[in-house]
């Protein structure tokens, strides 16, 4: 019996509460805790980047089940990481390794004995048929190499290293959070790097259109309703607005480029 | 000690706390599961549907309270609902009915006795004052005849059964789910007395509108953004879009008549 | 190991999940239930009001944590309030206070041990690196004076008394809940004193219109789609529409005036 997390873009409909049944009917005694059904429909980045921004805040020996899955049901491979801190479970897209890496990767494996899954796999609702059993099944204690074999060729994904040329720094937005902070790629490294200090002014470039703003520990540093660029709880620069909604104010979502410029 | 799950329509502002602690004032030790609390509100069809999606995911034993109640404090009855595998509670108004049926109904009783209650009662908020408190005591084995009588007439819901005629098919759209896929009432099992056969083109019709769809295993069978027609998990037919938003794509919304036509 | 709840307005993103990931990570036992991440980013006064609606429901004993904290990484402190029925967490900005009242304030603690906390200390997240930890000291029985010294002078938050004149109400919006109930601070009491009784006539004004209602009991007492004065299960008095939504029909919005008439 082990503390079993769910990280879905399912939404606030039915299918998380099946996902939690399917655990549970594996695992009566799994503790099942949410880390979010929020993650924008099939957003392997942003579900990427919930996992970083939440699993590190967990106890060591937790399963993390993780489900933004656009090709269920397809050829793409389901896969359990075993790592330093806990176990991953998920599609092979890329969602679980920006994590996997935080926590420690031991080893991969792919998910191919079906008497860990339910009886009958649907071909849209694997976090239910697949996931789900297999948590229930290693929070119950099977050993890992029980799930299938390992593999050396889980398919990847990271955020992309942002471009630092001087005091420029060529980021990216990966997710707008729903209080609107837009959060980059550029890490708490690449700023220190590029020379950024709390209190100085910085420019943030992005679709033919420019932003000053000033470099901030915290929101409430500028005053309400004003903009700041500062580095979030995950360790990556984010656009802010003190009390507003960057995303909004900047016209800034995932996938856009930034330039940020300090002085 | 059972595991209590909850479906409501409340959304994301507190009722759902104090349903969850209103549970655990009667059985602090109760293991309460969300299945959803994003009914669309008062949308009793769709809460069905939610149960029906989630509730066989569990194990058995559970106590599952729905409160999807647009006559709260009027004069439909609160029920408790005994089937082969586990407890229904909720309003009298048929969102327990199709997944009583699913589960096999045993009995019906009506909720009469206030014992069983919060000590006062409001007029807008049964959840709290009505079913968790006779959830948390069903959940701690008090036997199920103690909360009122056995009654023979619930109110009924079921969700229409689609019309066949020959290849054609009219059906009706029940709940958009946050995907975007629009699930109707049309079963499995009309698909297949239809004739419908992955790989198959399909023509939906809808609105005088009409769409060419692909009948498809799952999502990703079809290009990014293209349409197709699939059995759900719940083993309903839907409308969706690889990727994209179906309900939006096609102006598909609840209560929309659709004719699927094969071939 | 006791009940820890969560109220936040981190909405739907992973920083809940970080925050229960942090409860955890203290006390691994601890037994984790949500009132609502859905609070209005940053608004203290629904963050309050929310709290006052569920916690009364929960059993004596509780924790609860409650992070709406528009000031955080600023000069605001952080407090833990014993109360006759639990322990209150959260920033001192009010968000406590009026629940605190309710359940018998006996004494406000600032946090200012750092031992309870996370080793590194966010400027932007004292919801996983202050509050959190600090509950699951709470739930692992670490005595509250260990946290900080006692205060005498937490900010404090009401919520307007409404003013009464005869038949005449001048109350507030505090809140429009997720069915569109615009909820004022005009209380059950308020209504009795301006001789409010169910069934009566009622007209409420906001921004230069006037809406006729009636006083009801309950949604269903007026015809769908027609709006309703009622008190609503927290004992404040709301504007309501049977099966529709107050707040867009009215056009009612957090901190509007309404002046409500009698007869």
């Amino acid at each position: 019996m082990l503390i079993v997390t769910l990280t879905t873009d399912y939404g606030d409909g039915p299918y998380a509460g099946a996902l939690r049944g399917a655990v549970l009917s594996v695992d009566p005694d799994a503790r099942l805790v949410d880390i979010t059904h929020g993650v924008p429909p099939q957003d392997v980045v942003a579900g990427a980047l919930a996992l970083l921004t939440a699993v590190p805040a967990f106890p060591e020996d937790c399963v993390h089940v993780a489900v933004v899955d656009p090709g269920v049901g397809g050829t793409r491979r389901a896969l359990a990481i075993a790592t330093d801190h806990g176990v991953l479970i998920g599609p092979d897209n890329g969602v679980l390794m920006p994590v996997a890496r935080a926590l420690g990767l031991r080893s991969v494996h792919a998910l191919t004995d079906p008497a860990y899954w339910r009886p009958e796999v649907s071909a849209t609702f694997h976090g239910r048929d697949v996931f789900a059993p297999v948590a229930g099944h290693a929070s119950r204690g099977v050993p890992f190499d029980r799930f299938g074999p390992r593999i050396d060729d889980p398919v990847d994904l990271d955020f992309g290293a942002a471009a630092i040329d001087g005091s420029r720094i060529d980021g990216r937005v990966l997710y707008v959070d729903p209080f609107g902070n837009a959060i980059t790629n550029v890490t708490a490294a690449d700023a220190a790097v590029a020379g950024l200090a709390p209190g100085q002014p910085v420019a943030v470039a992005h679709g033919g259109r420019q932003f000053e703003l000033v470099f901030a520990r915290t929101y409430s540093d500028v005053p309400e309703r004003e903009g700041a660029l500062l580095i979030g709880s995950a360790g990556f620069v984010e656009v802010a607005v003190n009390g507003g909604h960057a995303g909004r104010a900047f016209g800034l979502a995932p996938t856009d480029d930034v330039v940020i410029r300090c002085g």
